[in-house]
């Protein structure tokens, strides 16, 4: 990273480093969020994009099918994260977690979250795979 | 406070103080959820005006600006608070926070709860300032 | 329960014991949930029955009622569990609850998770008792 | 409750109601809690009397071994609150709830809110037990 | 699955099943936290090890790496969860997960969860790794 | 912003923006945090400072005592951030809010979080001003 580090940059080119990676990994739900806080915070629809895309999702360390697993974890944990987790199911999807990997996660979930966001964040999964034509998941 | 502490109150005098407070800071929106506490909880619409408003939100040792600042920041971690944060948001307003304070507490509430519930709140924020017609948001 | 310890069961006896305690207890709130888990996670479904109804509910340690306080105490610190408050609000009134106990015991979370969870579970108990002409609750 | 309704009391009035009945459920426990209090927030301290024991507690809907069960449901759930589970623990003792109760609400805890909260609840528990000699548990 | 749903299996059989999971996973801490649990809920050490391990954790439709990746992400994000993060960032070095993805990991989980609880996780890291010898990480 | 949007910036110049922030704010707890995660996770530290100070703090939408206020609420409501409560509510003093202010704050929050986090977050406040010898309190 010492060459990147060296490099400087201006916001925008942040922004669109970070914008690159969103699309390859959220497509166009990932952009109607972004679209949808422009009247609203557009400094936060620039951090979503440039800090958390830009800086951490493009980071090497960890394969996009790695960083979408731990982030289905973590938003069936926070509760009350549906939007997100439909944006990142259909993530998952894109960076090449099967379905049935991302329903076995979600049941795994069960056991430290518990039943109820367990279900909630399967809810949210059914939401997804219905308008992908995923449904029904074969699980063993 | 000696002089309060000594005055003797009778339940109703608790309210009726409460309701004052409430209907200062929240308008109509407070009066709504009192009132949809009726028929299933009246203790609780009770308790949320005279322990709530009456005997916290009064107190002189906060602003009440200042007051609404914490309770965004609470609301915002707490998540699937979203009618709360509606109704907070509007109070926010009308003990003047300016519309970008407001957008401003929630994009800080960021690093601290991460994106997911910053970005719930922010919609929140939307929804109200779209009804007072306080959009699109300048900020910088 | 050296004898149960000793019994041999399969899959299927571990899911129609779940089922049995299931049906007894929410009725047909519960089967709703498991049928809309049959073609996204027939697993999850399938642990929900033999293992949270089949493995812990009927366990002879705690009345189904005093199951049901905790439970609603457990869903309104939750948050963001409306859906499932509904079903064990069901419940708790089908297994001896009365609705003046299941509101007083809303109010009394106000005191533990404060006053916009209360108030979320308290509506999810209005939605509940409106369906079964519970409404209104009179409580003191 | 018209009469209470109508009865005047002073503050200090509250305080002493609520304390006569904080006294009764946590015993010394609750009393230390207060005195922490003193120097910081004596405010807060008068609050958790006043209004959570003088004004909630004591209410006569549901029976204070009821309000334990729930209790103890939500401060597993909420997490992060084993001071106050170990206070509330003490009380569902005090207010008659067996050992074996209370470790299978913790267990019936782990449907709903996941293994690792009520293990964290289960190790409160046994902390308390073994002050009171109550171990080892006898569960079946 | 079929074969295995017509086996029938005592408790003890899914117990045994569950503790040659554990035991390949989690190492002597998961074995420490059942022996700690065995005077005060020896029901809920055998659900963890019978259910927990035995009936999810081996299931064939998530690889053992994949689920800690998982469990990682929900435990930062359910925060107060510490001593069940250095267990599972036992068993994540376990079941192969490079030191440097753990930590990229939660590096990750602050873009969601926040900045307090990804800092909370990552010292539970650093003590796990302190012991393991696995200090200073190389990232880059 | 138009020009700082301009100005290409290296990943070095925006650490010693968010360093500058930091320690006006924070003072040595600060820098006692990101020296901790030095061996751990240099980049967590590294996006604390330059993100969360360089890229949100330092913003003039929202004064820094405001930015604390809001903060104490969020880290209230998230519980089992004590550690970091300790910081900020040093923060909070080095930014010019009083201890009473403070102390009101938390008070306010056993509205909004229930009482179990706002006592925790004032205990976390007690030791921070028993260090500053700040105690006792003078309230109201």
């Amino acid at each position: 990273m010492t060459d990147k580090a060296a490099t400087a940059e201006t916001r925008q080119d942040r922004f669109e480093r970070g914008m690159k990676v969103l699309t390859e990994i959220d497509g166009p739900a990932g952009q109607r969020v972004i679209d949808s806080l422009a009247d609203i915070s557009p400094e936060l629809g620039h951090q979503v994009v440039a800090w958390g895309f830009g800086d951490i999702y493009q980071r090497p360390g960890l394969a996009p099918r790695d960083r979408q697993l731990v982030t289905l974890g973590m938003l069936t944990a926070l509760g009350g994260c549906e939007p997100q987790l439909e944006v990142h199911i259909n993530a998952a999807l894109n960076v090449g977690l099967a379905p049935e990997e991302i329903i076995e996660a979600l049941l795994h979930s069960a056991v430290y979250c518990g039943m109820p966001k367990a279900v909630n964040a399967t809810f949210a999964a059914k939401r997804v795979f219905a308008e992908r034509g995923l449904l029904p998941v074969k699980t063993r």
